[in-house]
């Protein structure tokens, strides 16, 4: 043990300068930070385990771009600016190579939004990362689950399923094509295109559990259903290449992804592509928000498509 | 597995009402909640891994306790006012009578305190705890360690020490008397002593790694040293029961106590025994800040003594 915690800071986690509204950032007993009045406060804070929320041979690089991603992922699903972050790092051993690693992956995407470490804990034990965002979005702008209303247009970004397909790969120890596991490895939070949402968009949520599983807790925190056409979610050339019913359970069920799922009035669904189009990011209409509880799948042709979509839970097994 | 993430949080750590400030609470991708304007908000997040930062026998109700209270020992020592918390939870297993516990010691402290848990993560893995703490305080008024200026009085509050001679007991297998366990597993945060001192201290710090260690990054970060009288430090009953210079070497090199230290200009000595009395506090004035670097440590006679004290590294071992 060559570092203590105070060098392992200093050497790895003590950025400079300071970003916006930072008064006081990592060394003291708390970090002192100013919110912009008129503006809403957004928190989120995710942990990843090894071995449960990335393979044990991720690369520490990217490990600390999916720690800081997945928690800028759900503000992007708030519609909020990013601003602060805290992390808490639970260390089996001081591998400077790998703190180096670390720190370099979640600081490039720190620096990519505008995010500044203020504050944290390292501590020795079974490794651990957990990662608290604050961000900032306008009064009553925030995106919240609870908003969908029956006649609004579904829209999801991406290609959701990849991430899952990376992880059987991995999993089944097959070699996995680089771009494939980089939708595992280092999701890309939609940050930019949130925040164009949040006025735009109604309800939103992020997909960290599988498409329907993430769709099925918007709707029921508002109370309605919906109808999805599952051949209008769009397929990446990964899930192209396999078996139709695979690639559907992958696309329906796979977590991990970090896609937005959203509502849309009618009158907004042509801001929301032109939105879409500014920040480069490709965008799908999936279905329509209805009166009924629970999820209606259909295919093109309007058949309908029984989907068995085990969501992923984070704390338990995968649920059938 | 019977409770799924959903199920863990809906019967364990959603309670209402919201407290206030809160717009959006436990259960959308982030929460939402209102900064006082004119205010700085006070961020701090601190981790506590079984075995490392609780003995593996620690009751779920006094893990629930301690996880939080250590964070608003920070808080504290900043002179901020409490306001939410996020609670990131890794568990191994579910069990529902630890749930039932822990969430109880949770909930029990941070009603006294007001804090209204907005969010968190609920995952498996190795039981580590991480909390994070939102405060808030009137700008330009933190504490801060960096503060100290030469001729200003230090002050402790009360008795540092019993959580190592505790935490030793335990290590050793011994009968620890349960009113001296209490103060390793029971910390109580000087939360309300803390904001009093808003204005009327200088520097502070909470005493977490042990008096000297703690006392030294204060001075550090305010480019100054200090003497302090070790015999001014108030001992516990059960520091008294035991040999004088082992009672010495827990005081000034016991972690975990939470206690604050603090400097105050000599001006605001008297107001500052005012805020403890309403508080019910005992403290202490211990020594005076310096210009030489270093703590130079005297006994009552005024003959040094000279201190080998380890701080206790939450990260690495013991230092020596």
């Amino acid at each position: 043990m060559s570092l203590s915690e105070f060098d392992i800071i200093a050497r790895y986690f003590r950025r400079s300068p300071a970003g916006s509204g930072v008064e006081l950032g990592v060394g003291d007993d708390a970090a002192l930070v100013s919110p912009s009045p008129g503006r809403s406060l957004v928190l989120a804070m995710d942990t990843l385990v090894e071995g449960r929320h990335f393979p044990a041979d991720t690369r520490p690089a990217d490990i600390g771009h999916k720690a800081l991603a997945v928690n800028l992922s759900d503000l992007a699903a708030m519609g909020a600016e990013p601003a602060w972050a805290l992390l808490a790092l639970t260390l089996p051993t001081v591998d400077e190579d790998w703190l180096r690693g670390f720190s370099e992956g979640f600081f490039t995407l720190a620096g990519r939004f505008g995010v500044t470490l203020v504050g944290g804990d390292t501590t020795r034990g079974p490794l651990t990362v957990t990662v608290q965002v604050l961000g900032q979005v306008a009064a009553g702008r925030a995106l919240r689950r609870d908003a969908a209303r029956p006649g609004q247009h579904l829209f999801v970004t991406g290609t959701p399923g990849d991430a899952a397909l990376a992880l059987e790969g991995v999993l089944a120890g097959e070699s996995v094509a680089s771009a494939l596991r980089e939708r595992l490895d280092r999701p890309e939070p939609r940050v930019v295109f949130g925040q164009r949402l949040a006025g735009l968009a109604c309800a939103a949520i992020d997909v960290s559990d599988g498409l329907l599983a993430d769709l099925g807790h918007l709707l029921e925190a508002s109370g309605c259903g919906a109808r999805v056409d599952v051949d209008a979610i769009p397929r990446s050339r990964w899930l192209r290449a396999i078996d139709d019913s695979r690639a559907l359970a992958f696309q329906l069920g796979g977590g991990d992804d970090y896609e937005l799922c959203f509502s849309v009035d009618a009158d907004q669904v042509e801001a929301v592509h032109e939105a879409a189009r500014d920040c480069g990011l490709a965008i799908a209409e999936i279905g329509i928000v209805e009166p009924q509880p629970g999820i209606r799948c259909v295919r093109a042709d309007g058949s309908p498509f029984e989907a068995v979509v085990p969501g992923f839970d984070h704390f338990g097994d995968r649920r059938g």
